[in-house]
């Protein structure tokens, strides 16, 4: 159900890590509470999901669920930041990999695209947190903050093809890409078209080229 | 409040036109009625919104809503379609002027982004139709229609300068447009960073023209 060796390198951002329980990703309880919500609310949305039904999938009582997240509201707020920083750690496993080349920032986002079509949790999850975050703004900040995040990890990707095109010209690649990824996402999402979609990416990582240094 | 010269030529396909009351988008109060439930629903959402409210938008009882919409699920499932084919009879419009250039097919996919950029509605709403299409099967069909109706438009767009490339191509560039527009839509409401996202659809528009005929 829950990849550990993933899990355990998802480390959280020193920065946001307080000293509730509910931030240790480390602790394999908090991170299979925080997989099995991911999958709850990618099926059937924030509203109609219990903490008791997220504990059933663990074969957990609710009060054990309870113990990490004191409320549905800070599980909600958690749980997206767990799953795409599993997604980044993929693409910075393949960034630390890498040789600097055109083809290894390529193969880095192809990686990551890869990561979020193994996981289409991901998707179910992405769009029941904009659709919510109309009404929370501490989790629009959070998925903003997590927008960034994501494009900050893609920016170091192809930061060793886009130095004579300047950070700017970065940011904006690195603002497309994250946009393509999202944006494919809602078309499978919604067309289920895996093959068309993937042909799309496909076609991404060649015209994204022609915006790298020659 | 409705820019009615675009309404007027915002035309249901044929295929779908029915016998249904709101059906009829050239009927000013039909009209007036889906771009004041558009707002309504980006605003709050489907489930927070009543048809109470969206007569009240426009000073109307809610039984006359009710007279053109028999319920709030037909005013949801028409909305989107209504909000969509104003966006694209823009395109429809910007091809028909055209010379067959790829200035005039990037100028086209501009157009495009313009008439979304200037209707925020239209990504709010559009967020929460993909997140209700999880329940809603007839919704999620629509969408799905939608996007397809969408993807034809800026194939269309594109067909004088990927002629060469052939119609596989043509579509995979087509397929990621959408996602690019969709996707920079959602970093624009997470964000709200428009100076950024308006750098990532030209730098987009750059390397676009990568993948056209030389």
């Amino acid at each position: 159900m829950m990849n550990t060796e993933t899990v355990a390198s998802a480390r959280k951002p020193t920065e946001e890590n307080g000293s509730a329980r509910s931030a240790d990703w480390d602790n394999p309880r908090v991170a299979s509470i925080l997989s099995a919500a991911a999958k709850c609310f990618a099926r059937k949305g924030f509203t109609a999901t219990t903490l008791a039904e997220i504990g059933k999938e663990l074969g957990l009582r609710k009060s054990i669920v309870h113990y990490y997240f004191a409320s549905k509201a800070a599980l909600i707020h958690e749980v997206q930041s767990f799953t795409y920083h599993r997604y980044l750690d993929r693409l910075k496993e393949a960034i630390r990999n890498g040789d600097g080349s055109s083809q290894q920032a390529t193969d880095a986002l192809r990686a990551l695209w890869d990561a979020i079509q193994n996981n289409k949790t991901g998707t179910g999850l992405n769009i029941e947190v904009w659709s919510a975050a109309r009404r929370d703004a501490e989790l629009k900040r959070r998925a903003a903050g997590l927008q960034r995040d994501a494009r900050q990890v893609i920016r170091d990707a192809i930061a060793p093809v886009t130095q004579k095109a300047g950070p700017a010209r970065a940011e904006a690649l690195a603002t497309l890409a994250l946009a393509v990824l999202n944006g494919l996402s809602v078309t499978e999402y919604l067309e289920g078209e895996e093959a068309k979609v993937q042909e799309a990416y496909a076609t991404f990582l060649e015209i994204l080229r022609a915006g790298f240094d020659s």
